[in-house]
């Protein structure tokens, strides 16, 4: 996405759950900030707070804009006044927390519009503390999709790393699942999440679609998807120059993905990703907003109001979602 | 079921798949028929060539009724002419092949009836060949079901020992499954697994309901069935003293499946559980006929065309199989 080092912004999450902490350690262990202007966007206490559950100490140079950073060599930090401590609990979702999310996103998609910022990463933040706070839309991707008028194809992609899903529908009731089956969501989920995997380094991605029936409708005696929607939606985008694969039955698909033979996994519906790559390695997961104009990723797991304010919360979603995000702004 | 050693009717499956010679390595193996009087049943040329694929070679004393197996302590053999080898071949699904396989299947189907047979193990068989054949049904499983004049609720439960499912519709378009979440479909299909799963030697099965919607429909906004149905049912259950739990997001029910939080799911529909099986170890899968009133089961694979005839099959399920039907006969 840019000729230069990139600048990326990263924010601290929900005040109740995990994300302070986790970012942290993140910023402690040093990798995430190599090779990418790192801007830590956040309340001063929040900060504070995640450095004193991690058991660290970073003393980070300030700036007052996304543009300073550029001038500095390492990570800086960009203080916001959003929340304060006592408006906030650990373990407990409230407005105050939500709108203080919403405040620091919307001003990492500001300096995006501006220029100054490449990428933004975030930790985990909570749909209802958002929803409490303001936020009117489904959940933070149709939010971003608004705030960057985008009016193409989006969808929530969810990686292992090696092993990367979209969905042509999301956190709507199954029954309605079936109206969703279309050509044209098939082909813009297929090919956005291809151009996606070349964006993140895959040189030639291997993109495959799962069927919506059991054991992919048998032919059309089982559900007449797959002959009729999926397998031309399919024969479409290779028409178009995508080597996209598929229908593949939804139970066996994902075991080629597990043994190597696909990059990708284009699901039918919500449960059919979610099951398969929760089994594959629910503590990898990381989640990439597709379809916007910048790379956005966070950690595939939620705010773990369980383990909040312990200092246990396992490192590597995050890191893996810091790294994917600044692959995704160098190529 | 019994309290006399049981009497195993042991079949060879699809002649153009990899059955028979998995019986051979089985009976080779020895395992299978301690404890229990197994009776194979079914071609002596297929016998013969299972063996030969084997690379084994097994003189098993000849009966010409279930009823001598308790005559002998080891595993006995019993001819049925049903299919000679000239209309076979490997690799292929035909008529003379089902046919076949319905033949031995209702000879042990009688035995049962008439108290000479406990259980029934049977190697893999093709359902497109056994419609050739003459299968009117969607399944083995309704076609028993007919046999044994169930009119009670029955279900294929897939296991792999320590983990089973169930579910409330199978072979169906996925855009019908929500007619089949009912109460009584979910009440039926979980106290008939904890039923089960008691013959199969768990003293106290713990038994966790599969939501239906993305996230369990997140209290209802999301989809209704978890709140207006499901929930109910699973009160029922426990009202009725089953101690069944739910319901759980499908996304993550069958990780506390996983790590031994729970025996059986019970699924809403085909996919979430196969999903999730496949995932945890498809080559140790096992099938169990639930709702019919003698032990059926057989492995989870199909007939492996791809490899039948070669002699590499994996023999896991096949043993395992025997093995919990086995088991089922004794409790």
């Amino acid at each position: 996405m840019t000729q230069t080092t990139p600048v990326i912004a990263l924010t601290l999450g929900d005040p109740g759950g995990i994300g302070p902490e986790l970012v942290a350690k993140l910023l402690a262990e040093g990798e995430a900030t190599q090779d990418c202007h790192t801007v830590l966007i956040g309340d001063r206490w929040l900060w504070q707070e995640g450095q004193r559950v991690a058991g660290v100490s970073l003393e980070l140079p300030e700036v007052t804009s996304f543009r300073e950073a550029r001038d500095h060599a390492g990570p800086v930090f960009l203080e916001m006044d959003t929340v304060s401590r006592d408006q906030t609990a650990y373990a407990e979702a409230n407005a105050a927390g939500g709108a203080s999310v919403l405040a620091v996103l919307e001003r990492c998609i500001e300096a995006n519009k501006a220029g100054e910022v490449d990428g933004i990463c975030f930790a985990p933040l909570n749909k209802y503390a958002m929803k409490l706070g303001g936020l009117g839309h489904e959940d933070e991707l149709h939010w971003f999709v608004e705030k960057f008028g985008v009016t193409t194809f989006f969808s929530e992609f969810n990686t292992l790393g090696t092993l990367w899903t979209s969905r042509i529908s999301s956190h709507i009731p199954l029954k309605e699942a079936h109206t969703y089956v279309t050509e044209d969501r098939i082909i813009s989920a297929a090919t956005l999440i291809y151009d996606t995997l070349k964006k993140a380094g895959f040189d030639a991605p291997r993109v495959g679609v799962a069927g919506f029936n059991p054991h992919g409708g048998e032919g059309g005696t089982c559900g007449r998807e797959e002959v009729d929607i999926i397998a031309p939606a399919v024969e479409k985008c290779v028409a178009q120059g995508y080597p996209i694969v598929g229908p593949y039955p939804a139970d066996t698909i994902f075991l080629k993905a597990r043994d190597g033979d696909l990059d990708a996994v284009v699901t039918m519906f919500h449960d059919q990703g979610q099951i398969a790559i929760k089994m594959l390695g629910f503590d990898r997961g990381v989640t990439i907003l597709g379809g916007l104009p910048v790379p956005v990723g966070s950690p595939a797991h939620g705010t773990a109001f369980d383990i909040a304010g312990q200092g246990k919360a396992n490192l590597t979603p995050t890191r893996n979602a810091s790294n994917l995000v600044k692959a995704m702004c160098q190529h």
